[in-house]
């Protein structure tokens, strides 16, 4: 495109440039006002763009919040298989740090998790965001493969089965009590120490700790 | 107050009937946009009042919000004790019926959850909003009581524990599968099923039930 056309707003964005800014603008919304608590022309004006720009990258406000979910995904699994791929630690203390990971992330990132999990928009939307969705999971499905011989047989669940529970659990244990606006619930333990101590139990269960 | 004056609006609202329409609004202003993402004018336009009609009963945005996550946890508290309090089905039963109480609650009220558990206003910031939490969390920590007994001695935690446990993870298969939204995620189990197999892992891990 040539200079001064469609392609260039007045900040002078091009094409790469725009959509980052747009991205960056719905993250603060999200942060103020929730991933439903705003329309694309707010993030237009954040952005510096006109009301019309966000539209060459975006079909509407959903398709944003698509993205903000599937860049927060991204950086959510990236954050995991970090925590899980530690050398040498063995699974049961590497399950520990992708616990940690998960609480981090939602302190850390409270607009990506808003997006992620609290935006009614459906994994299932968008085949990029369902990826990236997979692939944080897939870690505490990897976790579980690798944790599940360490049950006596007969006392072994599918692996997906248990992902799914330390995911639920891991997830409440972040929304209820480990989220970035500083705990807007009182415990005596830690969001860490829940999160431990419940897993330990349900580790025992299976028979993959002692009791 | 005499007829015609600040004490009714348009609609002819009485004080108690103008809380009650501003309460009703919030709600499906949430459900609409997320509990951060609407003005209390908004609200008032949505119940046909005037925009300073509200500020006779509410501070501001937040305190709205307060009101609406009070009423919401008392609903909720009064659906898990009903569950809880069925006569002689014993204590596994019972936890069990809790449980699809907490996924049904998330499931049907999906405004009151957001107001309750996404709001950013934290619990402790009103005594009545705090008391309603409580009373709710407290249906987990008798449930826990008539629990711990069964578990053998020396593998008893404390019944707050096990309750904040058994809270994180019904909260978790409630956020990530039990949504009023029609199911965010896809599972090939269903949000009970979900739950009660890791509620069952949980207490075979306190000797509770047998492994």
């Amino acid at each position: 495109m040539a200079p001064g056309d469609h392609g260039r707003e007045r900040r002078g964005y091009h094409h790469g440039n725009l959509r980052a800014a747009l991205l960056e603008a719905a993250r603060a919304l999200i942060a103020e006002k929730g991933p439903m608590g705003f329309t694309i022309a707010e993030a237009a004006r954040l952005a510096g763009v006109s009301p019309s720009a966000p539209y060459r990258h975006f079909r509407d406000r959903d398709a944003l919040i698509v993205d903000v979910a599937r860049e927060g995904f991204t950086r959510f699994a990236e954050a995991l298989e970090a925590a899980w791929e530690a050398p040498s630690l063995g699974p049961l203390k590497a399950l520990d740090r992708v616990g940690s990971a998960y609480l981090a992330f939602a302190r850390d990132e409270p607009a990506y998790f808003s997006a992620m999990f609290e935006s009614g928009v459906p994994v299932g939307a968008d085949p990029e965001l369902k990826r990236a969705a997979d692939r944080a999971f897939h870690v505490l499905v990897r976790a579980c493969e690798a944790l599940r011989p360490l049950a006596p047989e007969g006392r072994r669940p599918p692996a997906l089965m248990m992902a799914t529970h330390i995911w639920a659990l891991s997830h409440g244990v972040a929304s209820l009590f480990g989220r970035g606006d500083g705990g807007r619930r009182s415990s005596p333990l830690s969001a860490e120490e829940v999160l431990e101590s419940a897993v330990g139990i349900y580790l025992q269960g299976l028979g993959i700790i002692p009791a």
